[in-house]
């Protein structure tokens, strides 16, 4: 089959690979019908995050389910199923509590590379939802979304408790950034401000259901949020990026006892404990348990309530993956879909 | 009027200072029946918080109103109070949502020192709370630590979420982590697990209400705490120390998904930004919002259903604060009283 490899920064191929098989009874293997391009395959990509060796890439995915193994009891070849980036067995107690990205048997799907035309799954029960019916072709690249960035996104707008009544600010205008604005509008923000520079993105915040635009960043984009939220801070706060400065933006925008929400990979952050103190603010982030959401976010992508897949602005033939990375590396794109 | 003054680490002295009087017509004056000596005054006291020039001492305090300026409504003279060592209006829309301690106004209580004859406190009416009727003085101790100790360890264990069917974990066995002990069990946790390693405060941990009592610190404590959480963490974590070993210690005693409440004070902590991100455990602390509590934590003590005053295990004249200071400091005393 063919599938997209990492070689070194800036170095993607799309080569002939062995199609995945079943390895351990709880086991999936889905013939892909979309993956993508996440904005983090570009911490390595940017030679940021080091790379152990060639890597096949991808771990967003929804596709056929081909072949499932002698345990898998809920999942049947056939079905269109969308699944989350983490393999969860979704019975323990971490999984009850609705944190599926930390299961006790928690793998990375990814592994395998999603870039691919065909990717295993582990703990299929526990880590796929199944569609109803096989979902018309234009819905596909929402419920790509649904797998890794509306989640995400959307894990970030609930651990920022945004919700009606509340001002919610997003830092970060990237697909999860933007999907974290959609996912506010849904819980009922009263106001939403978009920290954002880029025009493309600003309109697509505002077709999600940004209120605001904010253009500062840093100490002027936080003077600029008090400015506008009667000097307390915002309520909720997204962040979408996982740098320094964009964690600290975030939590010097929150209103003490607001909360913070966290979903951009940390890359180099170290919260400085004694102004996190006097801060008084609630923090949770992490890798989003997407699995938590899935079912009530294909619901409302089935019933064309959202349209999260508006964040794919580029579409190419898995063969052009590198162009893919190429084009978001460069911000000509938000984020590409890849056709296997 | 008498009252104790940090000159220099491990210099302290009570001596004549004027009476203090109303400086705002926001203000109260009381007559304070007991003040007591806090951890975060040993920071000073050993050196690794810097002193800006002799400092009058102490925040917690209950007391009889003397006068109230003319702006004053609720709060009058001859009433006992109790009140929080931040200043608050209570009214702002921080104070509202329950974090006083970060009153948009807020002025710290403890800036004309506690450990006196007689306080100024601003913004009475938002920062007093006065009892139905002058308490039985057995109960004064009890009131006292609901000023602060009480009212912190309360925080930590709300922040936490410690409640039913909760493994609470309390990493710190000062007066704050003893009484966030006695709150867990209050809020209904199934299971209290202190970590101490002395005898006496074990005694009083387990007497507050912990079911369990861990001695080992650092990685061997975390290590522990999963083997008696099935491998996943406690849910809630109570911080009450400020150190970095102890933040880290209370971030990884958590389950995915769990709470951690921290109320030491931080000094030295620096939050690793990508243990943190795959942690995922949410994060709440700072100065707690004492004021949000205490009509509650007064009702309890005066209906005689807790007994914080057992944290007090000294009890000295104002005269003798520098005795209450070294017994802290060299950990004969878990907590001194002083009567001016």
């Amino acid at each position: 089959m063919r599938q997209a490899v990492m070689y070194a920064p800036g170095d993607v191929r799309v080569e002939q690979r062995d199609k995945p098989t079943i390895q351990h009874p709880t086991d999936a293997v889905i013939r892909v019908s979309a993956a993508c391009v996440c904005g983090s395959d570009l911490w390595p990509y940017r030679g940021i995050q080091q790379l152990d060796g060639a890597t096949p890439m991808g771990h967003e995915y929804v596709g056929i389910v081909e072949e499932v193994g002698s345990e898998v009891t809920t999942i049947r070849p056939g079905q269109f199923v969308v699944g989350s980036f983490m393999a969860s067995d979704n019975t323990c107690e971490i999984c009850r509590a609705g944190y599926q990205s930390r299961c006790i048997h928690v793998e990375p799907v990814g592994a395998g590379g999603a870039q691919a035309e065909f990717l295993r799954v582990p703990l299929a029960d526990g880590t796929l939802v199944a569609t109803p019916t096989l979902p018309a072709e234009d819905l596909i690249p929402s419920l790509l979304a649904a797998s890794d960035v509306l989640g995400t996104g959307w894990f970030g707008a609930v651990a920022a408790e945004a919700g009606p009544g509340k001002t919610v600010v997003v830092v970060g205008d990237g697909a999860v950034g933007l999907l974290a604005v959609l996912a506010a509008k849904q819980l009922g923000a009263e106001r939403i401000i978009a920290m954002s520079r880029h025009a493309d993105r600003q309109k697509l915040a505002l077709g999600f259901g940004a209120t605001d635009i904010v253009t500062e960043r840093g100490d002027e984009g936080v003077a600029k949020i008090k400015d506008m939220t009667g000097g307390y801070g915002a309520h909720s706060v997204i962040e979408a990026v996982g740098t320094q400065e964009s964690m600290m933006q975030a939590i010097r925008s929150t209103r003490a006892g607001g909360h913070v929400g966290y979903v951009g990979v940390a890359h180099g952050v170290e919260l400085p404990g004694l102004e996190l103190f006097f801060a008084e603010v609630h923090l949770l982030g992490g890798p989003a348990p997407v699995r938590r959401f899935l079912p009530d976010l294909i619901d409302l992508i089935l019933n064309r309530e959202i349209d999260p897949g508006q964040v794919f602005d580029l579409e190419l033939s898995l063969d052009d993956a590198a162009e893919g990375y190429r084009a978001m590396d460069e911000r000509r794109a938000v984020k590409a879909l890849l056709k296997p």
